[in-house]
């Protein structure tokens, strides 16, 4: 064979081998990128199941839990209240304004605060009590001339609900606290019950299928 | 350059080459291996997600339908009552029995069967009526000396409930009906109320999130 001759077989073997295996790879590169789509897809449809599903879930636990005031599958720990997205506990511990403060702490909580007429109107019926057991609320000032603060720093809207000051009294009243339906500012050093809040959990999903 | 010498240098090319597409070829293959499980994974997890989905949808779907006997979310027709995984459609068309059969049969349905305690249950307190408004069932029989049967060819139970039969009357009494609670045989070419029956839809996802 001549050196011309050779050449061009080896190149045309060369050149046969290189196509076979591109056309392998980019076969294989366009599967690849076909399953990448389908992958994404279907990773948004579950996102959205997932979402869908939670949602649901939560108003079928609602339905249940609102049914009898408790139900396993409620988002708030035994002996915390689930109302809206929030778990709240009316606890039977009598403490100073900041014992409670300190006890909600320790509960990975807050002190009630009622800053809308729909907790208004869950928090209120809670306060009724014929033993005059009353509950401290995250509402508080520093001093007679201060304003009236929520433990998170927000404002006081006296168009919820209005604080009932016992003038009569000499010793500082500068702690909200509430019973039987009424708000009452009193001394923080008295031993009152103990009002939590914190933020609902996710529903136990695995209680209602 | 020597021929031996260029066949070396070629072999050596030709293997290099060879050998870098073929880890690229390795290489995606692998990866699409990987990509196919992830998938079928997704696609499992997909699909208990849309069960569960389904199982809570329906649970919340039944508490709100149940408050009122009526919601959106209802997976039977308008006019037509959810009961079990079924609906129940108690009409006030009145037909003969074979009529109703056609008339049940043109709504997709079958004739009303009893054959549960839990069906009794939910049937008789619909066959109230201070007018003397009775439906037909679709138990039947040919002729006194048959059995009774319902449309899909299950025989009657007698333990569930009794025929009342009136002896008095000539005329042959082969349909049972039911009023007030109670079930009678009576003429099968009296008119009568139809009540239908069938197999209830998914409950409209839609309506609940």
């Amino acid at each position: 064979m001549f050196p011309e001759q050779l050449k061009k077989v080896i190149q045309d073997i060369f050149y046969q081998l290189s196509n076979t295996q591109q056309d392998s790879i980019s076969n294989k590169e366009e599967r690849l990128a076909n399953l990448s789509r389908q992958l994404q897809s279907l990773q948004t449809k579950n996102r959205k199941l997932a979402e869908i599903l939670q949602r649901v879930a939560e108003k079928l636990c609602r339905e249940l839990y609102n049914k009898t005031g408790e139900h396993r599958c409620s988002p708030c720990p035994e002996k915390w209240k689930w109302h809206g997205d929030k778990c709240y506990r009316f606890c039977s511990d009598s403490k100073s304004w900041q014992g409670c403060e300190y006890f909600c702490i320790a509960e990975n909580a807050t002190m009630l605060k009622i800053s809308t007429q729909e907790v208004l109107e869950f928090a209120m019926p809670q306060s009724y009590s014929e033993f005059f057991y009353s509950y401290w609320t995250g509402l508080s000032r520093n001093g007679s001339r201060q304003a009236w603060l929520w433990t998170d720093g927000t404002p006081y809207s006296s168009e919820l609900f209005e604080i009932i000051i016992d003038f009569t009294s000499l010793r500082s009243r500068d702690c909200v606290t509430i019973l039987n339906g009424k708000a009452f500012s009193k001394d923080c050093k008295e031993l009152r019950r103990c009002a939590c809040e914190r933020r609902a959990a996710a529903v136990k999903l695995e209680s209602l299928h």
